[in-house]
């Protein structure tokens, strides 16, 4: 593996603060009760997303320096997240129960995390500057996550709750406008291509290594599936045809009586950040699940993307410049009337056909930071891309996002894809 | 029946301030958060209380009255109860997920609907102030629930926070001392007795009507069991022993691997209103379910007594000179050491033997207030007395508390009764 | 407690013979697999019944017999249902694994068994033949469970196999005819009676002490509600009323999504013994909860019998003269159409309004046995009466049988009372 | 896709009747109630294997055929698996409550339905005898399910029946003897290999298209894991290490409180077909889950074959010569004592890395048959080989077996695999 090169340091300090900004200014909007619900076991508060991400920041890097005083020491048991081996934990399912700490108390544990990093920064040793990198990267997935976990809480809420208006930049096209672009096909061609992280900058430890795998001729859609091509599959008893969907898929649209898309109402809206709006026909579908992509996907003719296809057609793209976060208000999907609408990258993240797997050669760290991906290695698709909550910066085309096949609260959608002759 | 007393006018005006004044004091030690968790299913947020108890004035009451204004037309789904004649409901089980209203909100909407009391209170018909009347006794209600839900959520909170200090008359004995009394019998007679609430001033309608007995002769304990008595029952394998145990309470047992009652620990302690106390071998058990209290009567050579053996037995009583809610603080139960340590009232309620079905007689009321209670005839078992959350003045002697026989989370305890010769 | 008269010798032994006699021939009509499948875990196969009062007799009498061989000592661990001094048993939800051992082998079981206790016959001491006088009651208890059971079982296959042709003396009428008889109701005066098995002779200890009761005057209908009657209730919106329904009964309506008796089809037909039959509207309605009994009851202006007040309207009646099982055959409530159509037994078990709970004075016996009755008094609902399965003989105005309040795979109907004037 | 050879006319009939009797055979030891009860819905009923396998004859082919008479038309419904095109079907869940037909009357229709494709059998076209040949594998599928199915209801049974002696040819070594041998690894090395069946013979469509994929150098182990290399994984804390697992393993062993292969006693024993029989250290582990052969990988510094490295190691051997199913008796792993005992096929299943997916291009044919395998590709893992159950003439190379990853009441065993340096 290449040596792995050292962020500059100043640049670090700068996205350091940046991204611990960033949290704090989402969470603006909130009450203390807002920050403190959890609205089902796959979801945090908002306030444990804060917490957690300063937990980390306490426990791998603060506890080894000298002198570093815990700003209560109890809030480790109540904010680890899965590490088996930093010890035991609350569970999961009950972080909604933790009225307290507040909010408020959870945002000053964050000031003295930051100060004390910020007094400790000039001392901290490679291996600990890393972990600041990771710690960052970490955040940002976070970041994301609070966002998705606030818009199905408030989802919940009858009175339908705004978080936010949607952010200026995307307020001026408070919507996709115009035309929806006719799909095309981007051909690419067969052979062995290298694939996953090089390791000579941050990325997640399953994103490598770095591997050869073997193409055949494929193409993948230039747009993603849109609202109007998911109520033509609705239309055409997508969710009542056994016979486009995986075993598993039918049984959970039987059990769970799914029928379009989560947060999608009977009278063409559907509910955002920004509270309910009219769901606009040119604007990528969201929040439907691996099972219901795959339906999808079979219906048109067509399938989804391997992760390898996807990553081969995204390498050479720029992943800054889509819909992505990049400051507080209301984010949502908006396709090829918002900002980079035409990227691979922004507004959803794409289902692929890949189960998360082991890259070939992958080893866990050792230790509890080893703990960070390698063990949900089972069970969950892979997702590429970014979505519209995703941090701008946060992306990578080797980066690896992975959920359950019926999860569909994060900003999930569809990119097609196809066999070509060889 | 004879004729239904009515309230003196200025009477009842003072009952209402200072019940409406209450629930608000109680609220005064929460977060937002605090207000708006839940933690089970058979609890109820205090903003939910805070707010259900002016649901009700305001549908009962207020929707009648020319010209009154609805604070927030919304508020009638989210804050019924059960009242399936009013219309559909927020399910309750999520009661939790509902961080707006804020508590804010839902204060200025009480001072919203109390300010319209008090316009229209000159103009209140009779059945106007009957329901006045049963509005007070219903937050009475709910006020000990509040107490009793807020309990429950901060006991499973790891941080073990206090909801406040005990309360100024309990804190000057901040627990109960000297020696145990000796547990003695008083004895009643058989014959013919008259139980049920007469209907000549207000009870619930579950209380009626005013039906005779057949009494066989009875001996009552005169005191609470206690901490120690419960410790002998465990130290004596009380809870290992399948042949003390209904058999539902048995499978109860075994399934939820119950082996002490809720809130104990394993270090002598129990978590109360006040945070974690050492528990005080003279005070009266709380928070053992109608299987435990059985079972525990069952060891100890005796039973539960019936409703109608209580209630003779405490027909002449004083109901308001025990351990009950006057005030803001931490309640707890404190038996011999408290105030009225030695009455039927206070402390904790008295699992009764009997299940909780309608009297001789019995006919619910027409309309949405006939749900009151008959409706729940089914399944719960009786409770009699008071506990030191119900408020004082809300007790009768004809008073009948019904819980589902597994349930513990009110303050609920045991008095032993047992069979005389004939 | 009266001296309890002893049985007379050779007529115990005749009863015996004939209870033995009568299972084996419930069940000829049966593969092994009919024997050996368990269709909830409410119900047993009809094998483990057979083995079940085999394994009683065998160790509450003949374990204590001087030179007995067990049949199979691995039997008693996978045939005790529910005696927790005997020691552990095979669970109950999964009865219906056990093929071997096979039908065949319990049958020699049995036969086994009651070589033993007929050579053992005479040396039985008065203690065993008490014994032996409980093993047939118990007997018969299963008798009906077995039937009752198979009902269920065949039920659920899409074949809708009939168990047996109806019996003889059914066949002959073989559905109930002609007009239905109007409803007419026997009024009873108010007034201390006594309730309650003497123990003069054989009774289940949950009969008794016997004891006196206070009764205000009511009225007992002649008839028991028919199908006819339920299809009123039916189109009347029975079902959808929140109204007519206790809280449980309402959520379990809800849940469940309860709409009918159960085994009634969409067709006017309903599932029976003698396999899918037409229903009959005057025949009386089977197979409904207490949740539904009292629903109806509602409905009907009504309400469901105390306890008290139908033993002391069946006191003078002759148990043994109603439609009521007395041999092999598919049995059917038949009502007015079949033999004592208008007795209090037989047909169908009537839902009274009284929980089941233990009567003043009343003790379990020490040991095994004293684990019959009493451990249940909590959560169910008492029915009294008889049912076309109930054996005859087996009856008694003084009989408590008792279910929880959603069960229904019983046959269980409804006779309504209502309160008279004082 | 070469064309694809049609197998010898002769060769197919004497395989089928070989096949269609071998299922009877394997019943022989059953009695009706063994044939008809079901241990879990994962499992089903012997009787159902043996109707199923004649459903899917009758619908396929023999449906088609002028002038065949249904035995009966109602058995469609009760035996169809997971066909959605052919119509509704019996809940899965519920097959043993399905104590009709009997086996006999299964048995009955087997050779009615034999009989009538031995008279249509000349009249066969070449579609037919591709079905023919389909149907001759999916019933060998059956068997090896009927036996591992048996196996687990005989498990749940107290008295734990042996469904048969083990057969002649291993009894005659019924236990694997000697000297464990040293596991050696079988080196590979890198580059494009093709795998998936070629299409020239009959193979699944879910083994097809041949393709080509990209191996790094790997080694393969040349022996199994035994049941000693797993004492030695649960003596060094295996089940107590949340390290060694995936994070959806280690929830399921504490979920489940796992602590060893399924079927292992704590006396060293180990249920089996022929009953409860001492473990041999030298057997191979059977009846492991994914989860506990990828920790069981993760403990030894190993990793488990990827389906591809598997595939390439065993395609030039011989899939016929190891322990597998070649008649009547109880089948159990050997390891190096059983004949071919050092086979890639046999003995027991191997767990590879990889998630059952679709190979690139793979289409699902399109109707009924279509729905063989491509809906079941999500959540599942693929196994590798052949099982002591598998019919001895299924297995190929390329054959695809799949689980969920926590599912081990199949032969599941575990083959390690490990990196090369390129």
């Amino acid at each position: 593996m290449a040596a792995r090169a050292e962020p500059d340091h100043d640049d670090l300090a700068r996205r350091f603060t940046a991204t611990r900004g960033l949290s704090v200014a989402l969470v603006a909007p909130l009450s203390d009760a807002d920050a403190t619900a959890q609205s089902m076991p796959d979801t945090s508060p908002a306030k444990w997303h804060l917490a957690h991400t300063t937990w980390f920041l306490e426990t791998f890097i603060l506890a080894a320096q000298a002198g570093y005083r815990h700003f209560d020491p109890r809030f480790g048991f109540l904010f680890n997240s899965y590490y088996e081996a930093v010890g035991a934990r609350h569970p999961r399912a009950f972080r909604g129960l933790l009225t307290r700490p507040s909010l408020a108390e959870v945002l000053a544990w964050r000031r003295h995390v930051d100060a004390a990093l910020t007094d400790a920064w000039s001392r901290l040793d490679r291996a600990a500057r890393a972990l600041i990198e990771l710690g960052i990267a970490h955040e940002e997935q976070h970041q994301e996550l609070l966002l998705t976990d606030l818009l199905h809480l408030f989802a919940q809420n009858p009175l339908a709750p705004a978080y936010a208006e949607p952010r200026a930049v995307i307020a001026s096209a408070p919507e996709p406008v115009g035309e929806a672009p006719a799909t095309g096909w981007r051909s690419h061609a067969c052979g062995i291509a290298t694939i996953g992280h090089p390791g000579t900058s941050f990325g997640f430890d399953c994103e490598g290594p770095a591997h050869q795998v073997l193409l055949r001729p494929f193409a993948l859609a230039d747009t993603l599936v849109t609202n109007a091509d998911w109520d033509a599959f609705i239309a055409d008893g997508g969710y009542r045809r056994a016979a486009l969907w995986l075993a598993d898929g039918w049984a959970w649209v039987q059990r769970e009586g799914i029928a379009a898309p989560l947060y999608w109402d009977a009278d063409g809206g559907s509910f955002t950040l920004a509270g309910r709006r009219q769901r606009h026909p040119n604007a990528p579908v969201a929040h439907v699940s691996f099972y219901e992509a795959d339906a999808f996907a079979a219906w048109a003719g067509a399938r989804l993307p391997t992760e390898a296809e996807w990553e081969v057609a995204a390498v050479t793209a720029d992943p800054d410049r889509g819909n992505q976060l990049d400051g507080a208000g209301a984010v949502m999907p908006l396709g090829n009337a918002g900002p980079g609408g035409d990227s691979l990258f922004g507004d959803v993240w794409t289902w692929t056909a890949s189960a998360f797997l082991p890259y070939p050669g992958f080893r866990a760290a050792a230790g509890a930071v080893g703990e960070y991906n390698g063990k949900f290695m089972s069970g969950q698709m892979v997702l590429r891309g970014a979505s519209c909550a995703t941090p701008r910066g946060h992306s990578r085309a080797s980066y690896r996002n992975f959920f359950y096949p019926h999860q569909r609260w994060q900003f999930t959608g569809v990119r097609l894809a196809k066999d070509l002759p060889c």
